[in-house]
C-alpha cells in the first residue's frame, strides 16, 4: 500500500500551508479534520470517530500523526509519513471520563517544546469538539490559541493536476451511478433497492477505476419527500406520476464528483415541476456561462439570479460550493460559496459543485455541474445530459 | 411519512431525560448529536454537516428542533414534533464567517426567557464543535453552561421493545449482507467489487426490512491490510493464500446490527491466524457465557482475559460497547465499554457488541457478537457461524 499521490505532491501541499501560517502568524497547527489530514498526509482511515490529528510546525519538515494505537498502522499503511512521525495513545483514553486524547497531544506537544507557540486549532470544523479545545487549553498554558478553521481548507482550494484527474476518474463513476440510478427506479420497484443499485455503482466504480464511499450517502427524496433535501430512502415503492429528487455522487480514492438529476415517473408532470425545471435549466446555463478564471463567486450568483429574475423561481439559499477530498458528513470544502458577498475570484483548476435546488411543498428539483475553472471558462467532470427526466 | 415510533414512546424517552436532567441540575439541554436528535424527535435527514440542535427544557412537553431553513420540511416529514416547535434559521448562517448558527440558537434561548438557565451542552459529541461553544457562551452571559456530554447517550441505554424489535430486523439485515460478503470475496475478484455487493445487501435489506446506512462503511482489510482496522477497499483482486477481515453491519431505521468476520482464501492458513482464532473464539465464548443481567461490563471483559489468559493473545483495547440508533461516524453509544474499571451493571434490553479484534504486524483476526441483555443471559441479534471462514 502507500499514499496516493507522491511525497513530492504532499511536500507541495506542506509547503503551501506553512506559507499560509507564517501569513497568520501561526507556529503550529492542530488539525482534526479528515479531509486536511488526509490532503496534508495521505492518511486514509474511517479512524474520525475517536479522536486524532496532525500537528504541524513550521519548522519540521513532515507533520506528526497522533491517533489511537490501533490504527497506527492504518497510517503506516496509507500516509507518506515516516516511522518516528506515528505516535499513538492508549486505549483507554478512549471514551473516558477521567482521561482524553488531547492530553496526549498536549504531552508530545510539551515534549517537543511547542508549548510557548502560538497554535492554530481549527475552530469550526466538526471532530474537533469544545471538549478537546478546553482540554487542550487546558493542557497547554503557555500557548496561545487562535483560530485557524478553514486554513487548510484553502489551501486545498485550487487542485493539483493530479488532483484533477482523480476528480475526472470520480466524474466517470459518477456517470455510472446515474445510470444505475435511473435503470433502478421504475414504478412498483422499492426505494431501498434503488438505493442498493446506486451504492453498488458508487463502490465498484467503473473497470479501470474503483469507486470509493462519498461523504454523503445517496439521497434519493421521491414523491412527498422531494420537498426537502436530504433525506434517504424507505421500503416504499415508486408510484405512478411521481417526482423523484437524486443528489448522488462517484468518489474516487476520497475524491468527490457530485452528480444530482429529477426524474418524474409518469405522463403527467406537473406544470410546476416544468416550469421549475425551465426556469432552473436557463440559470444554471447562465450562472456557467460566466465561468471562468478573474470571476468571482458572486458573479456568478449574480448571473443565475439574473437569469431567473423573469420567473417566480426564488432561491434564498447559496447555488454552490468547492469540492474534493473530502470524507463524511459533508464533500462541501467549507470555503467558496456560490452567494452573495462571497468576493473569492475564480481560479483554473478550482473544481465546484453548482447546485441550484428548488423544493416547493409540492414538489422539489434538482439539477447541477460540477466543473474545474479554467482560463477561459469551465471543464465539466462528466459528461450527463442536462434535463428532466421524464420516464413516462 | 411520519417519526418511526409512537408519540408515546418519544414521550417517554423525553419523561426519562428530563428525569436525569433533574438529577444534574440542567433546565435545557442543547442536543446537536445526529442520534440524540433523532432518538428524542425522530428526525432523520443527512443535514449534520451544518449546525442543527434540538433544545429541551424542563418546563416545554416537547424539544424545539432548529436547524437550517431547507431542512425545516425534512423535520416536518420525520419529527413527532408540532409545527411551533419547528424553527428554521436563514442560509447566510450557513459556514459564515460573520455569523454562526449558534447565534440564532441564542436568540430563540433568549426569546423563550431560558438565557438565565443552567444549559447543558454535549461537549465532548462530533457536530458540537468548539466554535459552537464559544459563540454559544458568548452570546448567553447569563447562562450557566455545563457539560451534559452523554446524558442523553445513557437515557438511550436500555432499548424499549420496539427498538429491540429494530435492532433484529437489522440482524436479519446483518446476516444477508455477510452472505453476499463472502459471495463476493474469491481469488480474483476485485474489493472494490466485494464492497459493492456488500453495500447493496446493507442498503437493499430483506424482503420485508428496507436497509439503512450504516454509520460505518464496510471495513474490508485483505492481505497486508489485515494488520489494521478501520481501513475500506481498493481496486485489487483478491490473492490465494491471503486473510481478509470484515467489519459489517445491518441497519434498520438507523439501528444497528454490526457484524464481523474473518475469511482466509486459501488452503494454507498460516499457524498464527488458526492459533489466534481458536483463543479468540474461546474467550469470546468465555465472555458470553458470562453475559447476564446483574453482571457488571468489567465482568464480562475479565472472563475474556482469563478465557485467553493460556495463550499469547494480547488485547489491550476495550472489546465491545453499546449500540443501537446512529449516524455516522460511529455505531457505538459511548456509554458502555468492556474494559477494565467499567462497573456498569447489565441491565435487561441493554443492546451491546463485542468484538475483540486482533490486529498482528502479520495478520488480524475479528469475529464478534451483536446481543441484547437478558435476566438470564443474553438474545443474539444475528444467527451467524462463529468461526473462521476458510475458503480453500
Amino acid at each position: 500500500m502507500g499514499a496516493v499521490f507522491s511525497a513530492d505532491e504532499y511536500r507541495q501541499r506542506i509547503s503551501k500551508t506553512k506559507e499560509s501560517m507564517k501569513e497568520k502568524g501561526f507556529d503550529l497547527l492542530v488539525i482534526s479534520q479528515p479531509a486536511n489530514m488526509n490532503y496534508l498526509s495521505g492518511y486514509d482511515g474511517w479512524s474520525f470517530y475517536v479522536h486524532q490529528c496532525l500537528l504541524l510546525h513550521l519548522e519540521q519538515e513532515e507533520p506528526v500523526w497522533l491517533g489511537r494505537g490501533m490504527d497506527a498502522n492504518g497510517a503506516r499503511l496509507t500516509a507518506f509519513l515516516s516511522e518516528e512521525n506515528i505516535l499513538e495513545y492508549a486505549d483507554d483514553y478512549v471514551q473516558s471520563t477521567v482521561k482524553h486524547p488531547m492530553h496526549f497531544v498536549a504531552d508530545v506537544i510539551k515534549e517537543k517544546g511547542w508549548d510557548k507557540s502560538v497554535i492554530g486549532v481549527e475552530m469550526d470544523q466538526f471532530y474537533f469538539t469544545a471538549r478537546a479545545y478546553v482540554e487542550l487549553e487546558r493542557s497547554l498554558p503557555d500557548a496561545k490559541f487562535a483560530d485557524a478553521n478553514t486554513l487548510v481548507n484553502w489551501v486545498r482550494v485550487v487542485k493539483s493536476e493530479a488532483e484533477v484527474e482523480f476528480i475526472r476518474r470520480a466524474g466517470k463513476i459518477a456517470e455510472k451511478v446515474m445510470d444505475a440510478a435511473r435503470n433502478a427506479i421504475k414504478v412498483g420497484a422499492r426505494e431501498c433497492d434503488a438505493a442498493a443499485a446506486v451504492a453498488y455503482a458508487q463502490y465498484a466504480g467503473t473497470e479501470e477505476y474503483a469507486g470509493d464511499y462519498p461523504a454523503i450517502v445517496p439521497l434519493m427524496m421521491a414523491g412527498e419527500a422531494t420537498k426537502a433535501p436530504h433525506l434517504t430512502w424507505t421500503e416504499k415503492v415508486y408510484q405512478d406520476e411521481e417526482a423523484i429528487l437524486l443528489e448522488l455522487c462517484g468518489a474516487y480514492r476520497r475524491y468527490h464528483a457530485p452528480i444530482a438529476r429529477t426524474i418524474y415517473l409518469g405522463k403527467n408532470p406537473p406544470r410546476l415541476l416544468l416550469d421549475t425545471a425551465e426556469v432552473v435549466l436557463e440559470g444554471l446555463s447562465k450562472a456557467m456561462d460566466t465561468v471562468r478564471a478573474g470571476v468571482t463567486a458572486e458573479d456568478v450568483e449574480a448571473a443565475w439570479r439574473k437569469g431567473i429574475a423573469h420567473s417566480k423561481v426564488v432561491k434564498e439559499s447559496r447555488i454552490g460550493y468547492s469540492i474534493g477530498v473530502n470524507y463524511p458528513p459533508d464533500w462541501g470544502e467549507q470555503t467558496i460559496s456560490f452567494r452573495p458577498g462571497d468576493k473569492t475570484v475564480l481560479e483554473p483548476n478550482m473544481v465546484l459543485h453548482l447546485i441550484p435546488g428548488i423544493w416547493y411543498d409540492e414538489v422539489g428539483f434538482e439539477i447541477d455541474t460540477t466543473f474545474r475553472v479554467t482560463e477561459t471558462g469551465y471543464e465539466s467532470m462528466y459528461d450527463y445530459p442536462l434535463e428532466l427526466f421524464i420516464e413516462g
